[in-house]
């Protein structure tokens, strides 16, 4: 059994690659490479797979969930510039592949400590526009 | 090839567990324990997997896929206080997690008389709401 | 300039008339009428109407907006059998019609006290489900 | 990694299969069997794995993409009448879920010259209506 | 006290008028002027204003609108190509500027009889895609 | 009638005001005072009103009003960051409010010249996030 919950948060970034010349960049991100950012309401999808509580009927408990994500996710990312405040985007770029696995390596890590006795992680998708989204498999 | 299909119910619950104290429901469910009940709009999700037919160009025969899902669920929980009226309820506490298991089971247990030489059943999913899905694979 | 924000709110309710005999109720709600009850996840919008302030650039200040409506309307109307808890509906019919006049009324005699400069309350607009959508224009 | 893209385009069609008779015709599509034809609104999801490019930090180029779809599927599928005016659909009922097949190997056929190196084609998916959805997985 | 209530059709149509030569209607409505028609799933919104009755609690009654709507617009709209079977469409295009105009029209007519002492129709809006609506307020 | 057409940019932006002190501008506008900015997914609807061209059936040339809207708004404001990159909030707090008042006044100023015989500017809507819109009406 599969839960999925939703979150929400927007952010702005600059799509740039420290690997590619000025030139490459604006060719390879167009608008996205504007120097002074842009925008997003990004949709987090965060989805934990184990068996139903038999006392509670319950998979996760939603509000250690929350904590988790509010703590190592949304505090950092929510209104932010992902370039300049979040430290993993220093030298990265910000697209919503790597800001997948940014999250997903986030919640890897804290996930121990926070469900020591299950559930797992089974996968987080990054909804940016209606039109793009990204899944990430939990490893 | 698999084909999904949405329905919409409409239901109110109360999360309480026999097994816990009046106190631990209290905790674990908070608003939701509320002695009156709330409800919600619940979207289910049928997801059925199979060939496509050469001569109809289908995976399933839709009216038989609505009658059954009207038969089986939608008759027993639309409209419905599903801690008093659905039997299943009786002593499980009407998480969306059970109440997508009892779904499930209930298709299951009345799909090889509806389709017996298929499609087979492969999910279902249950939005509670906007921000909680439950999704269970078919066994 | 009109400002309109948004709010969810889930609860249950039985439409049942006290005017009405039990067949008559029977007859003009339908599945509505079930004695124990079902329920829905409402949409709650509020649109104030007034002057940008030159200052703020806003047109209401947002956190007094959701404090009224948290206090007023989302603590007593959230997660509540709307019948039994909600005293206006002790022997008032909880449609949609009659809930949004109850959520106009109390936002309408609170609203002097929350915003004595402005903006005025202007529309509230409730949806019960997909199909469904109230609208009544502040007096 | 998975990224997935969508893509809306309107057409009309009629449901008739030439391997039925015309009453068995009307009792399988009901409806959706006028010869006239009608019409939908149908999105089109295509979802692409591989790894990121550690330079760009894209699983896919997007531009590329974008012309593959628009060239192989828009171009000839949207605003057309699928029965007459789409050559695989001269002797195939057009279901969503011959749509999705013929969809489906039309991207397969010319996903090699367009990502010689990658990523591969994962899935297709097509809402036809906001009740009925088709998945495929690529082969 | 305003209710807006949806309804859902699909239909194929070609957007070509009369009163326009055959490059005229080309330059016009570009891809909408494909001969073999195109479609769309249309969004219906009914939307009816009137007092609240006292002893039910309702504006309108929900199963004679839906009766009214079904007999007057779906019955000859769903499913249909309205160039060639809806007559009003005979020599006018079926813009969605047209449709809402022949739908408020078969509203209008039909109106006393089904609410001979209210509510009055108040508005329709059609939305034929996701980008377009039209609103026609009742005379 | 009238008819509405949605548009989507992205856009970042800080909330600031000149008028503040930066205590009164934090605690205004809290983590949107973030000196870094942040981002957003707009969605604006222009609404125009008139009547129906009789040889067209259309209320409004389609691609005449993309054309404004793409040279007076969307060129100037997608994919910008609006405290730097928009002249008009240079000094100016850009909130949705104000934001909604620039593009109304850019659409007002372009408008006789785009459509010197009808038809008319009648509202612009821009929603910030799922839970705020504005709404301005033309003068």
């Amino acid at each position: 059994m599969q839960l999925t919950r939703k979150y929400r948060f927007c952010a702005s970034h600059r799509l740039h690659s420290s690997q590619l010349s000025d030139e490459e960049n604006r060719e390879v991100y167009g608008k996205c490479n504007n120097p002074y950012g842009h925008g997003h309401d990004y949709v987090l999808e965060v989805s934990v797979s184990g068996p139903v509580d038999g006392a509670t009927g319950r998979v996760v408990d939603l509000a250690a969930l929350d904590d988790l994500v509010q703590e190592r996710i949304l505090k950092d990312l929510d209104h932010r510039f992902l370039n300049v405040e979040v430290p993993e985007f220093a030298s990265l770029s910000p697209t919503t592949e790597n800001l997948s696995l940014v999250v997903e390596r986030r919640l890897e890590e804290a996930w121990p400590q926070a469900f020591p006795t299950g559930p797992g992680l089974a996968r987080i998708r990054i909804q940016e526009t209606k039109r793009n989204t990204i899944e990430v498999r939990a490893s």
